[in-house]
């Protein structure tokens, strides 16, 4: 049974949803370890299925090895996007390349979400060619979960490095959206959104983020979200928000910052324990609670960065993830193709930026009927 | 023997070099902290003499208390700064403050180095409307110290929130005063200088920073450093450079993002070790090595953020430092008075600033409108 023939199966309903399109080239570990990764998460989903991009004859050989070929269509290309291409390039000589044809089959509704690993900047540029943005949105934005106090275990933050810069109203937008995803993908029934700033008083920052504060403030309502206002960077892990606002240059380095500051703590720590006899005893003994620790800030849980503010959803899988990271990417996948994550936030994006619109030209707040999001 | 006696002395040479001016108040914890830091340093270097700024009287009862009357004199000063003051009231009220007589104090030259634990912008803002701005230099930077792998043991990191912005000549200038400031106050000959960036490809990133990346290389042999080019959010502890430059907001939402995820991670480890018995016995095995690490990432220690570009320096201590972190920034202030380290300074940027005159004429393309997808 191939995909398209389950999507079109009456008695499925909307059965793309298991669909994942997973691009098995260009990560920094082969098509082997996505393979791997689509296997391990395949056992774990018993209804899921995936289309997989990459040369027949390694694609083939790959899934019979892990058994996995029934639950998997092989569409062949035969280029792959470099980590070092340059986004220009990528779409000029992009067409026969695995990244292409995995946007393509959520692009045709084969799929309803598509996964790779390549390169960042290439996969939104394709993104945006091939899936358009949705209506509303003016720059779409990477959404990342972030380790953190609250019961979830996660914060999102957006925007990771979509774009470079964010005006105000592409603020907004990343507020609507991110609020979006943590309800969908997080599960919190009414998210509360901070904007990142460098202090919390009001006269604080750049113009742009205090106009941007009024207008975040003024969409709660309709977005269904609790603004929280100005946030810093030591709110990102915090239990008092779970969206947090940034344009992409100041998210990535944050997101870049935290990892770094993550892996030296851990380093040192390793360090630590392994200098001298006793401390590798006091060690050996706590084993298990340090393996929880380390696997509660594992940077392989939290892996994929959602591509927020297209017709349909891509996910970026760290470059160089392993199988476990691969996996983790396409549970998220997964997840947000079961409920329909696309729909709804368009949805919501397009409702409440007519709004924004009108409100921009009456001062007044309408009763559009939305709220179709969850 | 009061410090203005010091600093005439002829057997001593540059005395007032042993005088630091201390503002006593402001700080989250009150005045009685900052006394106690300051016995602390001064049980430590006993050639240090300080000026103590706040109430005569509880000032008096403070030094008594802590053996150190006949080290410090005190300026009799009735008003304080408050955390929640904004810069402009600051300014216009300020006159009688700890704060001013503090920055007066080194401003008459009484005393070679300031430092406080009070509201930051005030303390810039009064910084620079007494101090005033060095020759050549049009934004002023805040300085701060970051772990990290080199054998220093810490990496220079600035803008760490003097302004929210930065163009091109700034981040020049922040190079040239951050690569000043790891030889004076790091002991690193030839300091390696990077500048922040969302990647470290040649073409991206914002259209000022491809205009200051040529500056910088352009400006490495006269201001005696290695120019390393962009570096990302995760080489911020990295061995691979030791000054990183970036704008104020950038590196203010950084060094909180960094400190945030730190502290996380130390609660974490925390609840671990006290899980269960096992590993509570395993943690008091691992005692020592875990209290050498956890000094090695105590951010107490790297307590100071050094103000850079006016004609004196002055240094801000976090507002929530204890006795041992007054303490840090206060050796920090007397190692650089020692070396006069502001005369140096003044120096190294003035004579770049001519080069950095000639290098600014170069394309300022201003928007170039390029994102990470171009």
């Amino acid at each position: 049974m191939t995909p398209a023939q389950t999507d079109t199966d009456p008695t499925q309903g909307h059965a793309a949803r298991h669909v994942l399109s997973v691009d098995a080239m260009g990560g920094d570990k082969g098509p082997a370890t996505v393979v791997a990764g689509l296997s391990m998460f395949l056992k774990d989903k018993p209804d899921a299925h995936a289309i997989l991009h990459g040369p027949k004859s390694d694609m083939d050989a790959l899934v019979t090895k892990h058994g996995i070929a029934d639950r998997v269509t092989v569409h062949d290309t035969s280029d792959v996007v470099k980590m070092t291409d340059k986004p220009s390039h990528v779409l000029r000589h992009g067409k026969n390349t695995s990244m292409w044809s995995a946007i393509e089959a959520v692009r045709s509704k084969e799929a309803a979400v598509a996964v790779s690993c390549g390169n960042t900047g290439g996969l939104m540029a394709m993104s945006m060619l091939r899936l358009r943005k949705a209506e509303g949105v003016n720059r779409p934005a990477i959404a990342c979960l972030w380790p953190s106090r609250n019961p979830a275990g996660f914060n999102v933050m957006l925007d990771a490095g979509a774009d470079i810069r964010a005006d105000q109203d592409d603020l907004l937008t990343y507020a609507l959206m991110g609020a979006s995803y943590a309800r969908n993908g997080l599960d919190i029934t009414r998210p509360r959104v901070g904007l990142l700033n460098v202090g919390t008083e009001e006269h604080k920052g750049r113009a742009e983020l205090k106009v941007a504060h009024e207008l975040i403030g003024n969409a709660a309502q309709i977005g269904d979200f609790d603004y929280v206002g100005f946030v810093e960077g030591g709110d990102l892990p915090s239990d008092n928000v779970d969206v947090i606002v940034t344009d992409g240059f100041t998210g990535n380095v944050a997101l870049k910052t935290g990892e770094g500051t993550a892996t030296l703590i851990s380093e040192l720590l390793r360090k630590s324990l392994l200098s001298n006899p006793m401390s590798m005893l006091g060690a050996a003994l706590a084993r298990g609670s340090l393996g929880r620790l380390r696997k509660r800030i594992d940077p392989r849980r939290v892996n994929g960065g959602v591509f927020l503010g297209l017709n349909q959803t891509v996910i970026k899988s760290h470059g160089s993830a392993d199988e476990t990271g691969v996996a983790a990417a396409l549970h998220l996948a997964y997840r947000l193709a079961k409920i329909g994550f696309s729909d709804k936030l368009a949805a919501r994006v397009a409702s409440a930026a007519s709004l924004a619109q009108d409100a921009a030209i009456h001062d007044e707040t309408g009763s559009l009927g939305i709220g179709t999001d969850k």
